[in-house]
């Protein structure tokens, strides 16, 4: 009898090639694969709810995998941090869940959390944890430029070339952003998103605070479907994959 | 003529030996004078507002520093963090002040941070930046028993052997302490600090968010005055200086 496990992983992405399997660079799913190798003495495959891109950090990403039923969770979870916590991964929470629970097909909701540090110098305390802007940033214009995203938009504008989804129409369910001294943390959820999406949208508002653009540009963006109208997306450092929803 | 300036100082702590300069570990204080030394050809004392132990960070820490007139500060400091960067530190203002001013003896009030996270998993991205505390803790007991540090008291229970002050009587000002999610930060202000004094008053707290301790047995603490009942000092990889105010 096969049991399926979902597993809840944070990680700093900064030294990986991003979550999925590369053959000869360093990603978050060889790392977790290779420490269930360790345990169960079997090639696991870990199925997680989406890529990250590389430099992209995760507090809540969700995995599941198949295997025989793991007789003491707690310490199988124990024995998995310890290896990996060497790579900048932790696993925070492992779950039973029925045979067909896919952590990608079933997810409802995706939500990102992007951080940008506003200020003049060098990062030090958030050094690849933040997009550092030194242009000030007027948050009011941002917040209400941010609502355009809601709703059911053609985002094919905001893909990179190399984004595989078969449809750009995606539906945003919260976009919200929020300053508290000169750090602004922002957060978008739908069910999900096309590959560089988040990053190309922030990397819009950053311009739209930063005066360079206004709501206008971004309407016409949005309108336009081209890739090369659009701003250039924000770095990987600042993105956190916040959680999924099932 | 001679000027003197004002610095305000953001650090990560973890590779130094402390604020301190020591002749062979690394310090801030000593790479903060090898940078001016790069700039002005001179060898310039930078004096802090006090010192910081080693893996201690900072988000405001001051210093200040004599030397000729610097033309322009903006470029200066640009200049100084360029060199800093690299070594973890970073200088978010410059001001010019009184030839009198001194960062150490005329400070009013030292503010400190800590930062605990409460949780079974090893840390990642919080890592060298926190304290993790596997045990559950009972922020009701803990924000009860904090406020016994505030006033004046004989703190002589809470400094380590090495401490050079002479009298261990300090008032605390501030002592609060605020949960949000697995996060718990705590905050405690005072005109100075015994050497070890805040780490070893997270310590008891700690303890007695832990059920370990009770109020009573940090009212004893006190009033011992004797060091060997102290808790275990709480890790620096927690602790920032947060503020220096004049």
């Amino acid at each position: 009898m096969k049991s399926n496990y979902q597993i809840i992983i944070e990680y700093d992405g900064t030294n990986y090639s991003g979550w999925q399997y590369q053959k000869n660079s360093p990603s978050i799913q060889k790392e977790i694969e290779k420490a269930i190798k360790k345990l169960l003495k079997k090639n696991i495959r870990v199925i997680g709810s989406g890529r990250t891109d590389s430099g992209v950090h995760a507090v809540g990403q969700s995995a599941n995998f198949i295997c025989d039923k793991i007789e003491n969770e707690k310490k199988f979870l124990g024995s998995l941090n310890y290896f990996l916590n060497k790579k900048n991964i932790t696993i925070n929470l492992i779950k039973k869940k029925n045979i067909n629970f896919h952590s990608r097909f079933d997810a409802k909701k995706r939500t990102y959390k992007y951080m940008i540090i506003n200020r003049k110098n060098f990062l030090v305390l958030d050094k690849n944890r933040a997009w550092l802007v030194k242009k000030k940033l007027d948050i009011r214009l941002m917040k209400k430029a941010i609502k355009l995203f809601l709703g059911t938009h053609n985002f094919n504008a905001f893909r990179c070339s190399s984004c595989g989804a078969k449809s750009p129409v995606k539906t945003i369910k919260k976009s919200t952003i929020t300053k508290k001294g000169d750090k602004i943390s922002i957060i978008f959820s739908s069910r999900s998103f096309l590959q560089q999406q988040v990053r190309s949208m922030v990397g819009c508002i950053k311009l739209i605070g930063e005066g360079k653009w206004n709501s206008n540009n971004l309407k016409s963006l949005l309108k336009s479907k081209k890739r090369s109208l659009c701003a250039p997306p924000a770095p990987p450092s600042g993105l956190y994959l916040y959680k999924v929803t099932y």
